[in-house]
């Protein structure tokens, strides 16, 4: 079984989330997002892009609902031993089969938690699964319940965490080694995928943002690569990963020598950093972070360049979000634990001279402040 | 600007799906799928794992609602003109911003045509849409309007599929080069990717399936890579990937030497794939192909070993999921046309003796049949 922390830590986890909806009166939760049947039961698919549920109930009986491909995929993966399964055809409705298997555990007229807020509960599926089960049960969002849950780390997925942030520091030596004028972005791209592949790790939950030129202001991965210019600007974002869990860097990279203004930019970037580094405070609210960095771009007279946010929560997320919840915006009221990681960018983006600097790490949240989870130093690199 | 078609061809495909909205009565479109986004502006984000809809009227008009970071993405990768911007925030409501939008263009009590089947239309988003535009319109499903439209592909759009396929087949090769006693599966997926990558090619919308001893009977990525046995056997499944075009392959590879019954198993997979590419004709149901896959597995004594589904439609799909619509399972109506292109996989996973073996390849419908599209060939390779 490869099953990637033991099974009592899954196990308290799933205690932890069933005491949650004891607490929200919950009898029960229909589990959507890849990331929580993942983290309470070790099941790693990517078999969510159809529909598939996992039931938790508030007595801690749990059974998976899926096709036929992802069987052995959570025999494989996972603690779950009731796995049922639907089958394609013009008149498959899983909804109602789910409703079915509810009714069996006498849910009816019970109140049931949802994630709604899951790639894998695409619109059209949370009206049928609205549909089938009215006049069933009491629905309720509870999108967030196993989120806050897997927001702090345990020391087990610290260390993947860490193993996670090694690569990405091994990602951004790649970039270091294979940018330059003339590069091919293509290469660069595979230089930093393959040395992540390479060390054990996985593919990013989203694409790595690369862009150059004038693209260079964009933080969206777009297809199309091109060759560098002898004077040129580089952006890259990305993500170590290991066992799915994210550890995000983010560089802007002259090429040849800086742009006008972009000396200025770096120092303006290193220094809203740090102070993001200092706002994020266990007890306070995450929504200074955001503020820490308008502050220091402001002051700097980069009020109109800068971003609505400077970073997010990470943690084992799946396709096609690396950008866990919550996010760093302006009035975030979440306060700030320690066993959290979050990555916070600084995104400086002059529109006007088409200049672009970015930087950022990803940081623990300890006890008296955050913990830098990156060895490679945050100063300009010119290639 | 990064248009990787002719500004004539997008418009045209926007004329089509105009026409497709007059002749189901509706007003407007509310679309939600990124691929949808793509195949009919150009735009090329993955933005859309937050709430971005792009409208498009009756009338040929259209407008995209997003957040920040695209604007510029927006104005780089699409003909959008019309940019409008939500901004993060607890009281954040852009089903509300977009309702106001709506009534600007007089839509009030019109009938609008929805994307509900789309990842980036989470269960709660769309929840939240229509309770924003309760008692202003009347909203209905139209998810299928440009994907239909998206089936059949134009000779523009088949460069892109050939190119992505040529890569697909570079890809086989690196897999061939690196894959033997010993080997770390996590060094097989870096020179896969990397040559892709190297090409000029994109991340695939979901992850490339690697396992081997028992998980080769998997057909999910799952994190936790392994060294090859002496005697092993490996299973992949990947694209190739060009401007978000997928062109599929599939394998099983014996390591050392193959295992009881693989050989068997291999003659029966191309038997299988052969048969599928006969069923594969203009005019007829594409549910033929999959009866085609079951009758040749049942007839050699594998119908417990069969899948329920041997393959889907491919285009420029987006993460999370590069399997398009529509899918070859039993019954399906949906006729083949020239110019669709399919992934025909072929797998038969022998549970009870843990062996697997897979092949498949990705096909253009041509006027007489199909086409397939890759130069490699399916006999069984022991490595």
């Amino acid at each position: 079984m490869a099953l990637h922390f033991t099974s009592e830590e899954l196990a308290g986890r799933r205690a932890r989330a069933v005491a949650m909806l004891q607490a929200r009166g919950l009898d029960g939760l229909l589990i959507f997002r890849q990331e929580s049947m993942f983290y309470l039961t070790g099941y790693d698919t990517f078999g969510y892009v159809f529909f598939q549920c996992l039931y938790l109930g508030a007595d801690g009986r749990f059974f998976l609902l899926t096709r036929a491909p992802d069987l052995r995929q959570a025999q494989h993966t996972s603690v779950i031993d009731d796995i049922r399964i639907w089958v394609d055809g013009p008149e498959a409705s899983p909804a109602l089969e789910l409703k079915a298997m509810l009714a069996e555990l006498h849910l009816h007229n019970k109140r049931l938690g949802v994630e709604y807020e899951a790639y894998g509960l695409t619109g059209r599926n949370a009206m049928r699964l609205n549909a089938a089960l009215e006049d069933f049960c009491k629905l309720e969002d509870a999108s967030d319940l196993v989120s806050r849950l897997r927001l702090v780390k345990s020391p087990a997925e610290i260390v993947y965490v860490r193993q996670a942030a090694e690569l990405a520091d091994r990602a951004l030596e790649e970039a270091h080694r294979t940018a330059g004028p003339g590069a091919f972005e293509g290469d660069i791209l595979a230089a930093m995928q393959g040395v992540i592949l390479r060390g054990g790790g996985d593919d990013p939950a989203n694409e790595f943002i690369i862009g150059s030129g004038r693209d260079a202001l964009l933080c969206r991965y777009f297809t199309g690569r091109r060759k560098l210019d002898p004077k040129d600007q580089l952006t890259l974002e990305f993500a170590g990963v290991y066992r799915h869990y994210h550890a995000c860097l983010m560089r802007t990279i002259p090429i040849g020598e800086p742009l006008p203004g972009q000396l200025e930019m770096h120092k303006v970037a290193v220094e809203a950093l740090e102070a993001c580094k200092t706002a994020l405070k266990p007890g306070r609210p995450i929504g200074e972070v955001f503020d820490a960095y308008a502050r220091v771009c402001d002051a700097h007279g980069h009020r109109e360049n800068r971003m609505n946010a400077t970073g997010y929560s990470l943690g084992t997320t799946f396709a096609p979000n690396w950008m866990d919840w919550p996010m760093f915006y302006h009035g975030n009221p979440e306060p700030a634990v320690p066993g959290q990681v979050f990555f916070i960018h600084i995104i400086i983006f002059d529109s006007a001279k088409g200049v672009a600097m970015t930087n950022g790490q990803t940081v623990l949240v300890t006890e008296q402040g955050c913990e830098a989870l990156s060895r490679m130093p945050v100063d300009l690199v010119v290639k």
